[in-house]
């Protein structure tokens, strides 16, 4: 990465964010961010132009370079993609009518293998109606093309941090490392461990559960190699999902994030047909975040993405353990796995991020995933918890039907922000415009002549001009993105 | 409008459209356009350069005005938005966490009563929580802005054919036929009538059945004064909804439609609470649909919006009265009206459309319309039929809890075309590249160079890219439009 700006830089203008799930905080102010660190050093809510701000924090103009806001626009925390598989990026859109299990033989395994191996299949052509060829079959170039143009599609949403999976290789892995740090986003960055011949095609497997550890210590070598203090990017320990591991794999995975203090993602509970998959998997487990739990995976570090399907004792065991949940609505309903009752997560306390889940989620947008969380939350009262397909799941008491509060559009973003940031482990990191957070913010423009889908009205208010952004926005309204500081994106 | 074209146009490169439900024709030819009346008039799938294009229909290179659509582009069928609210348009995005009733009283009536009488509250400032001024204090003034704004912003998005409920004043409404025929896009515009006190504000309808008939007699008039022949736009019978009018009134415009031979557009099912309250005015009926079919309202030209409660029995009763329903699945998510069962709606026989339905539905966009039937349908196996809060109709059989097949992308395109065309009566007009039909089009390009949201890789198949400009395109991708062979919006 690029060192940061030598300069300090002066933010004024109007800055909104969400520092509480039912807070909408609208203010005008200046903000100090440090050229040596990208962080906030001083905060201002008092001052509404360059000159009292300059005296307010005691500078010269020399001393700054000055960023002001757009009179319709304003900085917002950068967007925390708290589930990603930048592989997968190629993919976006494609999905047809598959349900997840069938989605990953058909579309998901062969693009991802396509990245490490010239010789693995695209597409599955007996699955696939239309197979390709792929464009090259320097599987390292082809990596290249694709996950720079997902960092770089990213950041022109405003996700300003990222949890990622790679794919199974180790080469390509690497990579994806080197390009995040190069375009200065904030990852966490994880290779999808995957060893179970059971589960995993033969084309797309690690041979061993030392093979598996062996490769994963090369990645996180190679993570410490670019950012030893993983100030911006991070390994992050990924078994695929119970399904993919072998059982002792699982629990050398465990280890491995003990001993190293690295986090954790995987899948939990998607589909009710993954659901089945893990109880005959992993017969003596009693539910399928137990199998996470005797597997030494289930900790505060952990990101659990999905959780449509989970009972009552799952949940309660989930918030014992404090380990975090990425709720994906696009993904679920494209792939009709079914909607994620997150009132009732957030209601056990556990803490929510959301995730686009490329390429099971049609979008890279965090805007559109917050769009879809409140779309969810407003259809969850009229689903039934069909539980009864995940065999002895269905014998634990269920909660009543009642129509749970839907989730406001400042509550979404506060998942897609503060409350990303906690799952990820950054609570006390980015998310907000406090004094000691790093500045990873994105300058959002209303205006109407900027070509935008957002149309404003000139009697609107400051909250309905941020609702008509979250319903109608796009990245035609991030005029510019930073990280730490740094400049990563401008329209 | 002004006239059409001069000289003829030769449309020429790759043309898309899905004829039937699951047919997505990909073609690479020729069209040729009247500049009389915008009709297609010849038509050639085996040539694919201008001068064999001009030698197959007989021309000289100086008869005609040459369109070819660029090598990452396609000539598509307009969008048809079978529901959409004109008037609402400034509240798109602005829902708060409301459903249907209360929208309608905190959002909506104030805000469609403020294009008629300048004392009419803008908000109701005991219910929304920012109550706002309005810009002008002109009403009609205020009418243009916001007409305009909706016509320009839907022919930007593809959508040729409009299906618009206006507001209950008559000088806004007659002001919207004259601004749709002026921008020369397609349209049906009702009036929307109100006139039973026990339901409508008394700031917002009309004084009596008489009034309303009266009303509708100079919206009609006007409309026939400006296009007699109702080649582009039609006046189309409005009872806002059953519960709006009074029962004399709603036979009044019945025997209106009948007499005038008008097609009719209103509201039914949307959600459970009002059903319940046409249950409770309307106590003799059995049913919804009921209360329309008793009322002369349910015929072969009867547009239904939302259907998303229907009982088995009502089902039954729109198909053999060969009613059309729009569905509109951005509304019934924002609203938590529910999910309309829309395969069980086709298996019925009846023609289903897709609607906007501005501003209960957030976007003016039919793409996403198109998105959101996708991916409701893939949640609708997860919801239970909940009509017991409709009193008797609880007492009908139900279907099964079957999960049934997930619409498709193609069969969600042909909705938003083929179909909603069927929906309006146009289906000998538009949606087909077909000798006869009028050339009411939009030109996509899927390029890269751009700036737009959907990324093609060099191994992607048409079929692959389509999917992708249904997921992730939006007005960035439609370059130009035509209606009736006029250019109506260009990039």
């Amino acid at each position: 990465m690029a060192s940061p700006t030598s300069r300090a830089l002066l933010f004024i203008g109007r800055f909104i964010s969400t520092p509480e799930p039912n807070t909408l905080s609208i203010q005008i102010g200046a903000i100090l961010v440090s050229p040596a660190d990208g962080a906030i050093k001083k905060v201002d809510w008092n001052v509404t132009d360059v000159e009292s701000a300059l005296k307010s924090f005691q500078l010269n103009a020399s001393d700054v370079d000055v960023i002001q806001s757009q009179s319709e626009g304003f900085f917002f925390p950068g967007f925390i993609d708290t589930h990603i598989h930048a592989p997968q990026y190629p993919n976006v859109g494609l999905f047809g009518k598959s349900t997840l299990l069938e989605w990953l033989q058909t579309y998901t395994f062969p693009m991802e293998a396509s990245l490490g191996n010239p010789s693995s299949p695209h597409y599955d052509p007996s699955l696939r109606p239309q197979p390709q060829t792929p464009s090259t079959s320097d599987p390292l170039a082809r990596a290249h093309e694709v996950y720079t143009r997902v960092i770089r599609k990213t950041l022109s949403h405003g996700t300003t941090t990222a949890s990622y999976y790679a794919t199974n290789h180790v080469p390509a892995t690497k990579l994806l490392f080197t390009l995040a740090h190069q375009h200065g986003q904030r990852a966490f960055i994880g290779r999808a461990c995957m060893d179970n011949p059971e589960t995993c095609p033969d084309y797309y497997r690690d041979p061993s559960t030392e093979a598996t550890i062996a490769n994963e210590l090369e990645c996180i070598s190679h993570s410490h190699s670019i950012d030893p203090k993983r100030t911006l990017i991070s390994p992050i320990i990924t078994p695929r999902f119970a399904p993919s591991c072998l059982s002792r794999t699982l629990t050398a995975l465990g280890d491995l994030s003990k001993s190293h203090s690295l986090p954790i993602q995987t899948h939990i509970s998607e589909n009710l047909n993954e659901v089945s998959l893990v109880k005959h998997l992993f017969p003596s487990s009693s539910s399928y975040a137990s199998v996470y739990d005797t597997h030494g995976l289930l900790t505060p570090r952990t990101v659990l993405a999905h959780a449509v399907h989970l009972s009552p004792s799952e949940m309660k065991l989930i918030s014992q353990r404090q380990s975090k949940i990425s709720h994906c609505p696009a993904s679920n309903s494209a792939l009709g796995s079914g909607i994620c009752p997150v009132r009732e997560l957030l209601s056990q306390g556990i803490t929510v991020g959301l995730g686009t889940d490329v390429s099971g989620g049609y979008s890279v947008s965090l805007l559109e995933s917050v769009r879809g969380a409140c779309l969810v939350s407003r259809l969850v009262g009229f689903t039934k918890r069909s539980l009864t397909e995940g065999g002895e799941y269905a014998n634990e008491e269920k909660p009543d039907n009642q129509i749970p509060p839907p989730l406001s559009v400042t509550e979404s973003l506060h998942l897609a922000t503060v409350s990303g940031a906690k799952v990820l482990g950054l609570e006390s990191t980015v998310g907000k415009f406090d004094i000691g957070f790093k500045f990873d913010v994105q300058e959002i423009s209303l205006s109407n002549s900027a070509n935008s889908n957002v149309d404003i009205f000139p009697w609107e208010t400051w909250q309905e001009k941020v609702e008509k952004w979250v319903w109608n926005g796009d990245d035609r309204n991030v005029r510019r993105v930073w990280v730490q500081g740094r400049l990563v994106h401008e329209l």
